[in-house]
């Protein structure tokens, strides 16, 4: 594996292509007050979370129906120009970007759960409703989604960036939790993807090529997932550690020991002090495994005793236990707002957020040479990680007026891939491509890989409408 | 879903392309004596476990490393030619029919097991091991590969046709277990697809496009696989019923309830008996599940209680255990035998595989009436199936000298398949589409989505060489 060739861009390059009147004409003719071109819309649409900025999207369409995304697509593909599928915004890579210009579909209104299977553990939904939505209109039937990439994004943009988060460990991504898609194509035709049975041999797994595309293939509609039973016995549980090493030297051991712990978080000593100042939760502050066990009430004990043995073994704590609803909801509520109480902790600071995953007996090595570049650039940060699956998060927290500190942060982004790549891992363990991974995604799939991914792209959108300047440039 | 439009071609068209002398004197001046045009070699590339016949390839390429296979294609190429990957031959849907003429690949000598990664749970391997052989290679490390078709078959050969099998219901398939790939391109380019990591969002989803492809888009080269550790206990178990309605469901209360069993299948009463009469086995020949329980000694109770219990409502016997290693691989010797227990029971038979997938609430419904309407016919059959995961095999046992009987079985899988694509199924679990399901294809997946395969099989192997004629006509 060879290191990136060159530190990404900083700024994306904005090659808009002309987006006739003619366009926004029949747009408006066909949507009425469903299509807009208000400034404030617009802006709204052209912005991420990434910390990238470009000139907005021409107008924005609100689908209310699969109908609609077929129609403005085709639309777009009459006049070739780009459309950018928008479900909440909350993408960190800069998907939502319109960077060739074009035309935004939010599809935030198709927010209907289809039909729920129970009997079968599946549900079918539209791409506009969220994580949590759909949690809270299944909670009584006795099953859930597990899926949680922290942000309550939508189902949809969940599938485009084949997303995945705390529970992965146990349950999987995205990848194994898609049974099918409806599809609006680059020619605006509807297509389906998958069945409900559980397994097929039944042609090329459209499916996953389409999970993780990050709209530059399609725009994904509707979504079949796989649903599971809330677990008779569930219990999160805090270990505080010496050192960093202590805590990823636990994990591993875990793992490789394949116990089925559902969600093993690591939060590091920085993080854990930011967290309490956001959350108010007063964590001891070092660095802290924050876990969860699913199962039967004796499968639980079990799996808890295995990790407090090996976890002792490294100077681990004794186990501080949330064993309700509400205790557990405020330990996950404080991860998820790792982000933001980082944020808040610099004020006026933009985080660029890392995202490599590696093989599990590689952790240790990848993450402390990491932290120790991190600790000696002066550079303020936070580092939380889906650590079960070799997957973690620094975020460097940056002066937005200091162009030295975005070069630190981005030399240190860079170093720390390259190790990543080194040790048999990814670039990218959940937050996808985008913008900003394009010169690491050559250097970790090769070029004949990325020639083929291209030549897929072209294929399936010859107009290269969809989304286009994501994944690879073109 | 509308029913299909026909039924299948009985015999596949044979449209041969030219194979001119100079690739054939090119094959030997590169491969020497790695090149056979023997007429027994070539015959014996020339067909699997279908009920095809056509003419055999050409030439025979045995491959001994990743350039061979890149050199032959490369060649394969120049002359316009097609190839066409050899494992072992256990494909049932005639994936290894020269239909259109061209070259075998045999990847028998690509037997290498060439890393083993016990820390990650990984291993690397050569495309032409077997699964039996793996888990012999590996077994030190105290960890397993669990997917398990039946045949001997070759990890590259799993991968290219989405294999499963009797674990998958816990282990999930080939689609969940491959990490990566090495694959020799339409152009006899090798790329590499996926990385050690457990998860990913780095670009198109190339490793599971390529798995399930049958050769269409690649020959398969090196895998990279998850492994498990062998679980402390396991303990299989065998359940008599009064009926296939009771057994079936029982297996659908419990993958309801979330009991991770690892194995269940069912055998129906016909089967058992040739079971019976072939491994001298002595069963009670009625309706039965044969089931394994992995996990820890407490965990292996509490699941075989729970399942014990359902069992006991639908009027099972109670479990006869079989806990050492001898006592579980004769039964699921006897089960993986099944196959040939039934030809055998019928002197010069040959079969007829089916293969749908149904969500779990629908496999009564879908077994059911397939039963009376297989009963009705006069054909004898056999019935196997891992009906965790609503796939189950009829086996219809033809006079090949009675044509009427091969009209009969086709109309009575033509009438199973529309019954399990009208309840949400697939055409297949695990066997893959090859030769003999490219019109159910149509039926189950649309139109426009076979058109997308197209699409894609056209952009990745311009000059159609790769196994062409499989999954879908061109």
């Amino acid at each position: 594996m060879n290191a990136p060739t060159a530190v990404s861009h900083l700024v994306p390059e904005f090659h808009p292509r002309p987006v006739p009147q003619a366009l926004i004409d029949a747009l408006q003719s066909r949507f009425g007050a469903q299509c807009s071109t208000a400034a404030a819309v617009r802006e709204q649409h052209g912005r991420d979370e990434s910390s990238f900025e470009v000139p907005p999207p021409a107008a924005v369409v609100f689908a209310e129906k699969t109908q609609d995304v077929a129609d403005a697509v085709a639309l777009a593909a009459q006049y070739e120009v780009p459309v950018i599928p928008f479900g909440v915004g909350s993408s960190l890579e800069g998907h939502l970007l319109a960077v060739q210009g074009g035309i935004s579909i939010d599809l935030g209104r198709m927010n209907k759960v289809l039909s729920i299977n129970p009997e079968d553990l599946t549900v079918t939904v539209q791409a506009g409703v969220t994580r949590k939505q759909l949690n809270d209109e299944i909670r009584s039937t006795g099953l859930f989604f597990p899926i949680d990439p922290g942000a309550d994004a939508t189902l949809g943009g969940m599938s485009a960036t084949r997303a995945s988060g705390t529970n992965a460990v146990r349950y999987g991504t995205m990848r194994e939790n898609v049974l099918g898609l409806e599809v609006v194509t680059a020619s605006g035709e509807v297509i389906r993807t998958g069945t409900r049975a559980k397994k097929s041999s039944a042609g090329y797994d459209l499916t996953r090529l389409m999970v993780g595309s990050e709209g530059t293939l399609g725009v994904i509609t509707e979504i079949t997932l796989r649903l599971y039973p809330i677990p008779e016995a569930i219990s999160a549980a805090i270990c505080s550690f010496p050192s960093i090493e202590a805590a990823v030297r636990t994990v591993i051991q875990v793992i490789q020991l394949g116990v089925p712990i559902a969600r093993v978080e690591l939060i590091d000593h920085h993080t854990v002090r930011m967290v309490n100042a956001h959350s108010k939760l007063g964590l001891r502050e070092e660095p802290m495994l924050l876990m969860e066990f699913h199962g039967s009430p004796a499968g639980v004990k079990e799996q808890a005793e295995t990790v407090q043995e090996i976890a002792n073994e490294f100077g681990g704590n004794a186990f501080e236990w949330a064993t309700t609803p509400e205790e557990r909801t405020r330990l996950w509520t404080a991860r998820h707002n790792a982000y933001f109480a980082a944020i808040q902790s610099r004020p006026g600071c933009r985080a660029i957020s890392t995202d490599t995953c590696v093989p599990i007996s590689r952790l240790a090595d990848c993450l402390l040479d990491s932290v120790k570049e991190a600790d000696g650039s002066g550079i303020p940060y936070f580092l939380v990680g889906h650590v079960g699956d070799g997957n973690f998060h620094f975020g460097y927290l940056l002066d937005p007026n200091d162009p030295r500190e975005r070069e630190v942060a981005e030399d240190l982004n860079h170093k720390l891939v390259s190790r990543a790549l080194n040790l048999g891992g990814t670039c990218t363990g959940e937050h996808g491509v985008g913008l900003h991974k394009m010169d690491f995604l050559v250097t970790e799939a090769g070029t004949g890989a990325v020639e083929m991914m291209r030549t897929i792209k072209r294929a399936l959108d010859p107009k290269n409408i969809m989304n286009p300047g994501k994944i690879f440039s073109l």
